[in-house]
């Protein structure tokens, strides 16, 4: 099987490493393997083996790695996914992110565009009721009125019993989960609208921050010479009955890193404006910001209608 | 920054996705980064994007791996490494092992070829005095009497206080360490040669065994319906004063997989001959053997004279 580095009669160079190689892992692929499996895992070898080849990868590089994936896990439970991390500091996240949201609506006047989920992200996060604030035991934050109406995006009409999940960090940049200091469930809420569609509520204007880079995404950053900070945001997952739920974030255009964001999540239609707000004793700022969803027979033809479905380490 | 899927003036079809991304992904990287980790991690990034591009990844079927990655770090301690594991199934520790090997050495007159580490050996395996057997309290084995000789690859000399490090399963298929009814450290020994660079040993003639596959790694070779045996070997490393170790495997002929090996190790070179054994009390069988080692100096030009440090889980 070993193949000589010397040119042949031809003047063609022999390929430096074994020619076969990759073709015969990827034909060990059993005949009872699915047609997509077969095509997903079969390209991953295929890119897997090209990446090592052209960069001549070693041993101990690449044991370098496998202790980087395997401390990431180590890592991972029900408040931290550290896999995710990784991905998501080398952009993988938002280009898959991108890659499902272009496939299920190519149209112009498109739904509200989708972000990427974030491990941050807890189920049964309290309801709350329409005007609330998700904000509590927190003095030194930019309180703010955020406001707007949950649509279809084809006609225009407001949808009824839209729920809102809402989260974001405190002004230390924490989520409630990473920060004893802060009650259960803080900075999250869930609203439904009414008829009319609207929805208010006060949360606060929220602060960049670093995402944690004491595990493996770190010490990634920390190779490449990149800084942890995601530009001012906050999360939202909208859903509603007979619509496709929409995952996605907004962000503050004031924010220093809006350009420069550490996990590549920003998209212009995304981007928003904080108003100074007067005469309102409960906030400082205003923001006002619609969502245009697409039910699932407007997205029919696409075969990923069911790609959105929410799935974290907690889920 | 988004692209539409329409075609442009010139008939040109726009890319599908943004074509800018994995450039902006790639061009985050600091000035402070090495030039290596650029280039490896930069060829990552690509690849990764590439594979995502190509295959309309959607953001289900990556959380399904980044939780397979989770779990593979989970299962990973210094008993296992499944990070390990699941780089051997997709062929990548062999495609390492024949890059790191071939770089090193390309003469016709090679050293002893490597093969994978694989992830069961033990550092501080016992000294053995030159003879005795590695079995202990097993029944059921084919003992085999192992002898040969460790040579200048170059100059034929034999050498003196080389260290032959050798592990192999029981005939349950489980390394002692995997196996709560073997004593501790059964199954492995380290032997140093004399003047003469002669060894001989006890050992068992191997037999073919499954990969544990109740893990991540056992779930991709469901998926891809393949199994998970590996052909019957021995593993050894072979370190010498002033030497370049060598890491590396050998197999029986005669073995049903040997053409089919779960982690694709096999090499033509590394293929031995158990042959039957008469009138030795100890042993059925005979494994005649010898191990070719360069030195330093004579692997002086090659920039990956240092790349065979043995590193696992346990170093």
């Amino acid at each position: 099987m070993a193949t000589s580095a010397v040119t042949n009669g031809d003047s063609k160079p022999a390929p430096k490493f074994d020619p076969t190689f990759t073709q015969n892992v990827i034909n060990a692929t059993g005949p009872k393997a699915s047609p997509r499996i077969r095509q997903v895992i079969g390209s991953a070898i295929q890119h897997l083996h090209d990446w090592a080849r052209e960069n001549e990868l070693t041993v101990d590089e690449w044991m370098a790695g496998v202790e980087l994936i395997n401390e990431a896990g180590r890592m991972s439970d029900d408040r931290r996914n550290e896999g995710q991390l990784v991905c998501d500091v080398l952009g993988l996240e938002s280009l898959v992110d991108e890659i499902t949201y272009k496939l299920a609506t190519d149209a112009s006047d498109a739904p509200t565009a989708s972000a990427i989920l974030g491990p941050f992200w807890r189920k049964d996060a309290p309801e709350r009721a329409m005007g609330d604030t998700i904000v509590s035991g927190i003095e030194n934050g930019d309180n703010t009125w955020m406001h707007g109406q949950v649509t279809d995006y084809l006609t225009g009409k407001p949808i009824e019993g839209a729920v809102l999940d809402i989260w974001h960090t405190a002004p230390n940049g924490l989520y409630e989960q990473q920060d004893p200091d802060q009650p259960d469930m803080n900075l999250r809420g869930r609203f439904t609208t009414g008829k009319d569609g609207k929805y208010e509520l006060y949360c606060l204007r929220p602060t960049s921050y670093p995402i944690p880079f004491d595990g493996p995404a770190g010490k990634i950053l920390q190779l490449l010479d990149r800084h942890p900070y995601r530009p001012a945001h906050i999360h939202f997952i909208v859903t509603a009955p007979g619509y496709k739920p929409i995952v996605t974030q907004i962000f503050d255009r004031r924010d220093k890193y809006i350009t420069d964001d550490a996990v590549f999540a920003v998209k212009e239609s995304l981007i928003v404006d904080f108003e100074p707000l007067k005469g309102n004793p409960k906030a400082d700022f205003e923001l006002s910001y619609d969502f245009r969803l697409a039910t699932y027979d407007e997205a029919k033809n696409n075969s990923l209608a069911g790609a959105t479905e929410v799935t974290t380490a907690e889920g």
